[in-house]
């Protein structure tokens, strides 16, 4: 046994580390699969003091140390692959404080999503982020990607809901950060460096949450959209008169995909190029009469040439079904994933754009994309065509992510909307980040980290 | 005159120097009157290039840079008292795009505030960030301080609007951070670092601005409140049903002070120790009953015991005096302010704390509060007895800072909400930011200005 196994025994109870080849591989990896899990040991940690115990022994031994969430990243940023011990936060998930004034809750950075957005229920609030993987992803991990999912556009991303951090850094200094205060104009406001930093500056090790107001109960309209020219026309549509809080979009092979995994219908009689589906969570008592007249509105403009609007919780699940089992239908295809986001106004020319390269490069290849088109985030979707073997696919797919980010560059996007960089998107970063910037990257990392232990190889190109 | 006076003839148009000793004074100071003026020139940049140019100029000749937008500030931040040179953003004014469907506002940063409210409410949109010195303020001071205001429990701060920076480092270099993005995962947000750094890392050369929707006619509660302890209460109660736009408060001394100060008669019969402003700004067709079952359920818990709903924007307006009136109507008698929070739900044991310090210490001072208090913000001002001596009062104020500060941080609160550190509470800073974090602080400024050229002796203590 490596003597440092030995140590971190010291440091946490021996039955909290783990060295099995199976935990190995099960805390060694998150969501994507690309990377073998290679990790010297898992830890799970139960106190701040702790990590701060952690980050000496990585300093003096010279031993990176990789935090570990719900592990549901899509972008490797929770990958150990080269004997990095595993800080696991699955045991540090107390509740620690509830403020009903202020609505704030704190607590340990291992607790599941789903869990915060329990909690916030029971106090008649809510917790607005939420996505595909909030059952089984942790706050602490939320926080260090700045998750985002489909309701954004109205609740703003994880950043927005962040009153307060404690976190470890790199040089194993506890820091607490804005202590849940809404007011605080002293300076550099460190908390929001280390939201969205993939633990390369340091663990967060405790979260105060402010909690929303409830909504009320969502309404749902699906739309169907012959012109993806017209998207940004419905957007502005119905911002103009409700407060959207989702506005999402998939294309009708997606559809197609969703109904032959499901025994759905179609969702109305028409079949169109795409789809927009709306949601609005604070209607009043006349709000339904609008929505009602902004469809007849949209209707009669030709934005959309068909639709519904849902009538019950039921109705509202069901149509959500339409864009939530998109992934999950298309999983058998071996999909070419990307993810990535121009500003809203910019997304019909730039997926034009890129749907002209690959369907003029490889006309064989089925395109799917969806996403929250309303935030500028589209997700590309590419599915290998059955004859084609996946190591053809993955090389065709290479120049194809090449060629994306070229055009997300031309269109002052982002390569990374909501997934992050982890170790996935390192190749890719210079077309968002230039050189310069990515000067000052390294340089923030220097200072919080200076002998690079914190999950490094991901984030900054090295 | 100094050689570095004709440099920087060259760099900018010679005309756009300036030394007179007026404007030396003029532009050498904000809103605070501490410090004597004596900076070495003016330079009234028209393009970020020129921006850049004076970092290099400032580099090779050791001369620091002081940045002026609308010198409204409070803490000194924009002081230039030691020969500095003056980078002033007047000229640089120009709105330069708009977006539709992003809501995106592109603006240079010495657009004045007012001017931004104006442009939103023509394209039916508004910028939700309003405070006493709007009129005056300019954006890139704004999000250099992360302006709050009267807003910020609905809208948030200046922070939650800026989509896009372009600023220029101590470095010299031009950074695009964010490009008006919604979700961009890219790491580190160097936007949030700038943001609220006071000029001390870099220039706002360019701010690309997120405009809201236009909120609908505003009503207005004035309510007299007999406990301080009920504020909390009267908080939760109206945010259980409605969502405050504003939630101001003052103590029955400062409307007293109002009263003199002006021809307005008591907002209602009844005189309470505090009175609560409460505004709502999206209230739909059943809005008014429910504001006004509100105010029963209050009345009859007893958490006010009068008050008043406006009935028309005249109203509104008038009710509004009452709070605004106040920083004007004490000004004759010389106040000490002092501008501080903590979480909402602790601002009644804080406020009781200081008041109790202050009152058994100095009997004869009159402390007038008002504030900002769905926020937790409290602008604490004491008035200088008629017979004591002005600089027998500064001094006995210092005393008072001081242990205010040293509440402040009982409470986990800040030591400046909303005004920044600047010159002025650098002081006393240690008490926000232990000095393990100062230490960060400072390795943050050594990264975008190695040379400590940029705004120095600002916000970090040296």
């Amino acid at each position: 046994v490596d003597e440092r196994v030995a140590q971190l025994r010291q440091i946490v109870s021996a039955d909290r580390v783990l060295t099995d080849p199976a935990d190995l591989i099960h805390w060694g990896q998150d969501w994507t699969r690309f990377y073998q899990p290679a990790p010297l040991a898992i830890v799970q940690v139960s106190s701040a003091a702790e990590v701060v115990e952690l980050v000496r022994f990585a300093r003096a031994t010279n031993t990176p140390l990789v935090p570990s969430g719900g592990r549901t990243g899509l972008s490797g940023g929770a990958v150990a692959d080269r004997g990095e011990v595993v800080v696991s936060f699955d045991k540090m998930n107390r509740v620690l404080d509830y403020d009903e004034v202020d609505g704030n809750l704190t607590v340990e950075p291992g607790v599941i999503t789903a869990r915060i957005q329990q909690l916030a229920e029971e106090q008649s609030r809510a917790y607005p982020v939420d996505f595909a993987s909030s059952g089984s992803s942790q706050i602490g991990g939320n926080i260090a990607t700045n998750a985002g999912g489909i309701r954004v556009i109205k609740y703003g991303l994880t950043r927005n809901w962040v009153a307060g951090l404690k976190v470890v850094t790199g040089r194993g200094d506890l820091l607490s950060l804005n202590n849940g205060l809404v007011k605080n104009a002293t300076g550099y406001d460190l908390r929001h460096l280390f939201i969205g930093s993939e633990g390369t500056l340091g663990f967060i090790v405790e979260a105060t949450i402010h909690l929303a107001r409830m909504p009320g109960p969502p309404t749902v309209l699906l739309l169907g959209v012959p012109e993806l020219s017209n998207i940004p026309a419905l957007l502005a549509l119905f911002q103009s008169k409700v407060v959207l809080s989702a506005f999402e979009f998939f294309s009708d092979a997606a559809l197609s995909k969703v109904m032959d995994h499901t025994d759905k219908a179609t969702p109305f009689r028409s079949r169109t190029p795409y789809y927009a589906l709306l949601e609005v969570d604070d209607l009043g008592p006349d709000g339904e009469a609008v929505l009602l007249e902004l469809f007849e509105q949209a209707l009669s403009a030709e934005v959309c040439i068909d639709g519904v609007i849902s009538q019950s919780q039921s109705d509202v699940n069901s149509l959500w079904e339409y864009r939530e089992f998109i992934s999950e239908a298309i999983t058998p295809y071996t999909p070419y994933k990307n993810d990535v986001s121009v500003t809203p106004a910019r997304v019909p020319e730039f997926l034009t754009a890129v749907d002209e390269f690959v369907s003029s490069r490889y006309p064989s290849f089925e395109i799917i994309w969806f996403g929250h088109i309303g935030d500028g985030n589209l997700h590309l979707n590419i599915l290998k065509p059955e004859a084609m073997s996946t190591e053809e696919f993955k090389a065709h797919c290479e120049v194809v992510s090449d060629e994306t980010m070229a055009i997300v560059q031309r269109y002052n996007g982002s390569i990374s909307a909501e997934h992050g960089v982890g170790k996935l998107k390192l190749g890719h970063l210079q077309y968002s980040r230039d050189e310069t910037e990515q000067g000052y990257l390294r340089a923030m990392k220097q200072v919080f980290d200076p002998d690079g232990i914190m999950n490094p190889g991901k984030l900054i190109p090295g």
